[in-house]
């Protein structure tokens, strides 16, 4: 159990009407009752507020609420403090530092939420779906962060480690007993277990790919050759789109980029720069270019203006693009100019051309014709990842890998009992895919794995 | 007594640990009642923290913490609830979203702050302060803010003002006896009164000047020729400088300035472009350019090269650039290459061309020689500033028109009391006097003045 008392600024940076400094450990009572006035803080009960001034010997420094936590029923586990002040950060600075004073340290990043697993009230996972929902932009991703929180990925395999935990324990017990060659542990139990446990992981891993659109989004590159009406269709597809993101610090992100939402998921649209504006008719892109943008994408939108009589061009671009795990959508625009019977000579032309599976998809964004199936059709796209059973979404990097070594491991000890390999090496390989399953949980791990999870969360946490 | 129920976040904008929805009013308890899995919000007590989950419907939102605060002690002294969530901005929106769709309603900028005064529990100086004190970016602003939320300047005139009353009504009791021509009031106490009024008010107006140094920090402009040691200098003031202020949202200016601190009290070093690189040896500083910053300054600091014979320049250029009102601090720099008699005779030569008062300082910015001379000379001009009895400041520029509009109006009660007008027009005068100075404190105000003052507070407060 950590002794220090710690604080930070728990609430947003800048200005509001309120700020809060959390306040947790051993201490925490005494050192804010030293700098309150107003009530006796280690004498009022728990999940109380309280009203009264923070001051610095004698001097006033903001009248404030003090909601007062007693252990174990608090965030930490441990005695917490939230002191709600004038939401100015001076302030919060002058109040940490009377805080520091009287005996508590500022916490390090991700401090609070790591005694919050370290004194056992939540697991690993549930820890960085913390993280994950402070940073949630969308309904997706909240969801299932709060999916985590709530222990969903630990639940789904600590039953099964749990049973793999039992076998392990009657083949050591065999090992005790090695002389007398018994067998406590059925192998054949062991081995129907095993395959569970494997169709699980596998079920988890698959998930991750859903996992990934939900947390980052889904990356569309729009390309077509000038003029094909690109900004015409990017202008269409954002029009009702509310940006609900884009004034949210920390969401800068490498390229310039146009985020949509579509049914809670989030797309995002690669390198619009400039798009917006109708510089397209003198935007001559590159076939360079257009490679970067698709390099980095999920899903092609790739335009192809049906006015026009010549397509060997963009059948020659769309070729140099193309990658087997390239979602393609063709969009023919301007329909509105052409006749049906060119339309669909443009898709039989397109079909025998090109060899990757695509859908086709009319649209004519000045009159905002079809632009509901594009919409349709990248909505299903991120849906039909979604894994067919459970509803339990790996969303994070470290969980994968360690779903994908747990996965490795258990597939030696079905090695190991199918070859009727010795007790000793069985017993070896059961412990490290225990340790290998117990990792997402914290069960198994290390301080630099931990160090590395909580330092990515920011002070306050 | 306003019937909605209102909701906002009050803290900062962007993503936290914690973020905090505030809701007010009558209906507050059953809205967040209706969306909280927990205990009935109903029927907890108040000033009590409840641990739940927001729901929409059959989907949960978030994980929360509830305070449940019961009228009349609240801030607003209605019935009040502030839900604490994983800060997240979207999730922010998700709650606001389901509060309204139970029948809250978006509050409006400052809503919070203005049923605080219209229910009576602050007077208008007060809910004022709040804004500022949110806003306090040093030690002096945030005192003032304080203090002024605490009641000191309304505490100030409300007695005087109280005894004005008394006053009025005997006056105006003579009006109703006119035809007796009897007179209740005693026509030398209240000359007396009034001049107490009129030397609190005299005392009031004049803190103005520290006030707004407290509020908006002093304008000090640094000049000089090329090669005077400027970018030099103000390297050296600006070392110890933590720059606290600097990465708050909100304190952008419209010109470049560095903020500087000297116990406590913030100095705005006017456009300081460019001077931080040492161009200031390229730099050709035009008498134009050199106008318009002094234009807006209260201290000029003139940097003078004494290791240079001829100050003629420097002299016709400082000529041109004072003022009156100019606090003029003139530093000899580079000292290290020059012998005592030289720089003796420089301040010679200033004395006896400069008519206008000025403090002389020698300084070798390189050695850091005298920078605090410097910086103890820019803290005593502002100490100087506080009138010298009273520790109340004001700082707001509607509560210093209010003052000279109430000065004025008790001048007028005066005359009509010393040139004995009749006692209609000495009621009329009085009332007017009653009026202005009951303006501070809000006990006399329009809607339109009320609207101007919560329009700058932000959504939240």
């Amino acid at each position: 159990m950590n002794q220090d008392t710690i604080c930070a600024l728990a609430t947003a940076n800048g200005m509001g009407a309120i700020g809060i400094i959390r306040i947790s450990g051993e201490k925490s009572f005494e050192i804010v009752n030293a700098v309150f006035e107003g009530k006796n803080l280690t004498k009022v009960a728990s999940h109380t507020v309280q009203y009264g001034f923070i001051k610095d010997d004698y001097e006033v420094i903001d009248e404030v609420m003090v909601s007062v936590f007693h252990a174990p029923k608090t965030f930490t586990t441990e005695n917490s403090v939230e002191i709600s002040f004038h939401g100015s950060p001076y302030i919060a600075k002058k109040i940490l530092e009377v805080l520091i004073k009287n005996g508590a340290r500022m916490a390090k990043a991700g401090e609070f939420t790591m005694r919050a697993f370290m004194n056992g009230r939540i697991d690993l996972s549930q820890a960085e779906s913390i993280a994950d929902l402070i940073a949630s932009e969308n309904e997706a991703s909240r969801k299932v962060a709060l999916n985590q929180l709530k222990g969903g990925i630990s639940n789904e395999i600590s039953f099964l480690r749990n049973d793999l935990l039992n076998f392990t324990s009657l083949i050591e017990l065999e090992l005790d007993f090695a002389e007398e060659d018994v067998e406590f542990a059925d192998r054949a139990a062991l081995k129907s277990l095993l395959s569970k446990i494997e169709e699980k992981l596998n079920s988890l891993i698959e998930s991750f790919q859903y996992g990934n659109a939900i947390k980052n989004g889904t990356a569309v590159a729009i390309i077509g050759k000038p003029n094909a009406g690109k900004s015409t269709l990017l202008n269409a597809l954002l029009k009702e789109e509310r940006a609900i993101v884009s004034n949210i610090a920390g969401t800068t992100r490498d390229t310039i980029e146009e985020i949509l939402h579509i049914k809670g998921h989030a797309f995002r649209l690669i390198d619009t720069a400039g798009l917006r504006e109708t510089s397209d008719e003198i935007e001559a892109i590159g076939v360079k270019k257009a490679k970067e943008k698709v390099e980095n994408a999920e899903v092609l939108i790739y335009l192809i203006d049906a006015s026009t009589q010549d397509f060997s061009e963009d059948i020659d671009m769309l070729k140099s693009l193309l990658r087997e795990d390239l979602k393609l959508i063709i969009c023919a625009t301007k329909i509105d100019e052409v006749i049906p019977d060119q339309y669909e000579s443009i898709e039989n032309v397109l079909r025998e051309s090109i060899t990757q599976e695509f859908d086709f998809i009319k649209i004519s964004a000045v009159e905002n014709q079809n632009i509901q199936d594009l919409k349709n059709e990248l909505s299903s796209y991120v849906e039909q990842l979604k894994s067919e059973e459970g509803n339990v979404i790996i969303t994070n990097q470290r969980h994968y890998e360690a779903l994908q070594k747990s996965l490795t491991s258990v597939r030696k000890v079905e090695e190991a009992v199918n070859f009727q390999i010795t007790t000793e090496l069985l017993s070896y390989e059961l412990r490290n895919a225990l340790e290998n399953l117990g990792e997402i949980s914290g069960e198994f791990t290390n301080d630099e794995v931990l160090g590395n999870i909580f330092s990515k969360f920011c002070i306050g946490k």
